[in-house]
């Protein structure tokens, strides 16, 4: 039924590599560590893309596009920025090739030597705040609101299919202001318009916070996040809100002329999401017969597969379905009639439930009688005979249900795993037996949350913004803790 | 007046580079040879890739993302492929940094070179034709067509803002068919959707017409183009389609089994335009006085500016301006009112004009009186006053108007700077004096268009396909033509 793909409960990870591959997400390529996203895939990431864009676009922002390429002097200019960053650089040493004139194979051309080392970027900052220090002179050049989707590079060792690779796509948001305030209120704004489309698309519950220093980004005075759970019970950072402080400013020399007539330092922001919200969607929702996709986001919204015998009951059932899907069209959902006469019905049921497609229609004989349809929902897999009277209305309010109760399931998943404990013994107790999100009191040192990252596996994932500011004692050294923080494995 | 813009007469590539510049598209970036597309810029390219994914999606297309990198291998596997873009390649030989223990500076670490060295893609064939290896087994997985919107690299080592830069952002269409015919009939159909293009949205007429052998993509059995002429009299390669044959499908051992069960190698298209078709647009249709955008790609149709002295006028206008700005908005119009007061109307009109706003309205306090407005078009700069009533319709028409108007100005310019020569002695004459696109009689052969070229740096631009087909004799070594070619010196 399910094509071989391996059970949740038997291999989450070995599920969530299977069904990647199997539904047409993506794959591996032959480059070590990056990925070819396939059509399907992209799909829903040009859904998320726009998305997202109108969202930045509402909000005041333009896109933009600068280079590739950082050279390696810039990119030393902000010292805990190369910290974070040096360790898995891809370098370009070189311009050209040859044959090599003994052997005729093609080489490196030694002669063709960079004078500076280029890094292919892992992330802008270097690049645009070098750029925007050309931009920049008075406050009336400011706000600097710009967004730039890209491809970026990071050599990761331990890759997985869009939940960490060597290339990937993302947004990268670099934002330029006058003052402390705009720039921590832009920086919140960005984490706001991330949970939102979290919340409101992917369907997908998530906590928002800060970070703690450890997990802050390299070049960050502080980092926002927005926090999910997974159904394996680990976490999964989906988008992350940076205030950068005058730090970036003051690396590139960056200053700008106040209304006073004053000089200063610029503040800024940056802000990303990338395709590894596509690893979120898939692992926050499907299930061992395939993805669960939420309709807002599904390149496909409705399948029509015809049931039939003979080729006169194949052109009834046709033409019912091709009213049906013009429709559901005029509504702005979209339809796939697949009538091809190389598959049978019961392999394409499976198909588009493994490809995650949020309602399929099923037309027999007896339907084109009855005037009905067989509707089935994937989210619940519930199937129930409908009139074709009003199927277009129907089937809209549908998909807006499958959408709420797609984030209602993972919202109950949530609060069924999140866990608060008292003690460092409960603490692990409950991580090596239940997983999730786990709520404890935590002494604000870097070197209690390293140990029990050493010990447990576990990272502060957050201290969350919207909690009850409750008092206590840090759950591994007794000292005081102004509120709990949550703990958990991530991805 | 213009802001300090050359003018075209003076010096034709100063102008270019000026208004790239002045008005805000784009700027060379700290790294040689890559740009930094600026918002004003990239919001007219966002409308370009709008435009032509739609096309490619109504041609039955879909997009795909495959990786940056391509291994050295792979890309040495088609033979005349690697000698095309070997030259110009950047090279990705490390994949770490570190603190040099000496001098404590950020060095590449010799310890983290890759076994094999990974080229920036300068294009993609040959790292899709090793993926479609494993996605073609029989002629029921064809044909595949795919497109990706990606950043390519070549190291050229002179670079022009928009005509020529090191990184540039493009699409690339790389499709698999079972068999010649259908290849063929693709190259052409993208052929044809570029040139549909380039003349209903860009305003730029184009001649569609094939490469000759020195001219043609490396890889390729035939190479689609259409060719367009700027102002200065040079040509300008607009987009390229090219058919592949089974080069690539015999480089990567791509085979499918067909309808009767016999193995063949796949054939193979691939197709591309790219940031360059920004600089055409520049080039085609602007002035001294800035750019001339076609209202159809502008980012901002109509700019409303207020004439005012005191705040009373101001509050009248601005009811007025908001007004009008909503009713254009209705019909999909995009407009902007400009009612800062940092700027006199004299500066912001000059502005408007350099950024190529198609449609300028303006409103003085006499036309809050007479229920009118001035307005100006770009593209003849000629104003008028208008009554109030149905101005959303009188601006559609505007708009409509002026997208036809400058593509007509362009073909008549093409028109009047297209010559046929019959001497060799007559040809340099005419490029000398005139430029512009020149039908002369070639032999057909590879050594007289090398001639040719490095005596006079003209090139064929293409063997024209809906021209007369007139026999001839080649105008340098008198042999037989069948049909005159097209000559120019060429961006």
């Amino acid at each position: 039924m399910a094509k071989d793909l391996t059970k949740r409960e038997e291999n989450y990870s070995q599920w969530y590599n299977d069904l990647v591959i199997k539904a047409d997400l993506a794959e591996n390529s032959a480059v070590r560590g990056c990925m070819v996203i396939k059509p399907y895939g992209y799909a829903i990431w040009e859904k998320i893309q726009a998305t997202l864009d109108k969202m930045f676009k509402d909000t005041g922002h333009s896109n933009a596009y600068f280079p590739l390429f950082i050279p390696k002097s810039f990119f030393s200019k902000e010292a805990s920025h190369v910290d974070g960053f040096a360790k898995e650089c891809a370098v370009v040493t070189h311009y050209r090739l040859k044959h090599d004139p003994i052997t005729n194979k093609i080489i490196v051309d030694p002669d063709a030597k960079l004078e500076e080392e280029l890094i292919v970027r892992p992330t802008s900052e270097t690049i645009i705040w070098s750029t925007y220090k050309n931009w920049i002179q008075s406050y009336r050049d400011l706000p600097i609101l710009i967004n730039q989707w890209a491809n970026v590079v990071r050599w990761e060792m331990r890759t997985r299919l869009f939940l960490r690779t060597a290339e990937f796509l993302w947004q990268e948001g670099h934002t330029a202001h006058a003052t402390y305030q705009e720039a921590l209120e832009e920086t919140e704004k960005m984490m706001n318009v991330y949970a939102d489309f979290a919340e409101n698309w992917l369907a997908v519950p998530v906590i928002k916070g800060v970070k703690s220093e450890n997990e802050r980004f390299a070049g960050a005075i502080e980092t926002y996040a927005i926090e999910a759970l997974m159904q394996d019970g680990k976490a999964l950072q989906a988008g992350t809100s940076h205030f950068l402080g005058q730090n970036f400013a003051k690396a590139f020399d960056v200053k700008f002329t106040d209304k006073e007539g004053k000089l200063d330092y610029v503040w800024a922001t940056s802000w990303g999401v990338s395709t590894r919200l596509m690893g979120a969607l898939v692992m926050a929702h499907s299930d061992d017969n395939g993805l669960i996709l939420p309709p807002k986001l599904a390149p496909i919204h409705v399948v029509i597969v015809p049931i039939y015998k003979s080729n006169d009951q194949l052109n009834l059932i046709s033409e019912k379905a091709l009213s049906i899907k013009k429709l559901l069209e005029k509504k702005g959902i979209t339809v796939k009639y697949d009538d091809r006469d190389t598959y049978k019905p019961g392999w394409k049921f499976a198909e588009y439930e493994l490809k995650g497609v949020p309602v399929r229609i099923a037309i027999g004989p007896r339907d084109i009688e009855n005037n009905t349809v067989e509707i089935a929902r994937r989210d619940t897999l519930q199937k129930e005979v409908h009139s074709i009277d009003n199927i277009d209305d129907y089937i809209e309010n549908l998909l807006s249900d499958i959408q709420t109760n797609i984030y209602q399931k993972a919202l109950n998943f949530r609060n069924d795993n999140t866990f608060s404990v008292e003690t460092y013994e409960e603490f692990k107790q409950v991580l090596d037996s239940k997983g999730g999100f786990i709520k404890a009191h935590w002494d604000g040192t870097a070197e209690t949350e390293l140990k029990i990252k050493e010990e447990t596996k576990a990272t502060i994932r957050c201290i969350p913004l919207n909690e009850l500011k409750e008092e206590g004692k840090c759950m591994v050294t007794g000292k005081p803790s102004k509120q709990r923080v949550i703990f958990a494995r991530a991805y």
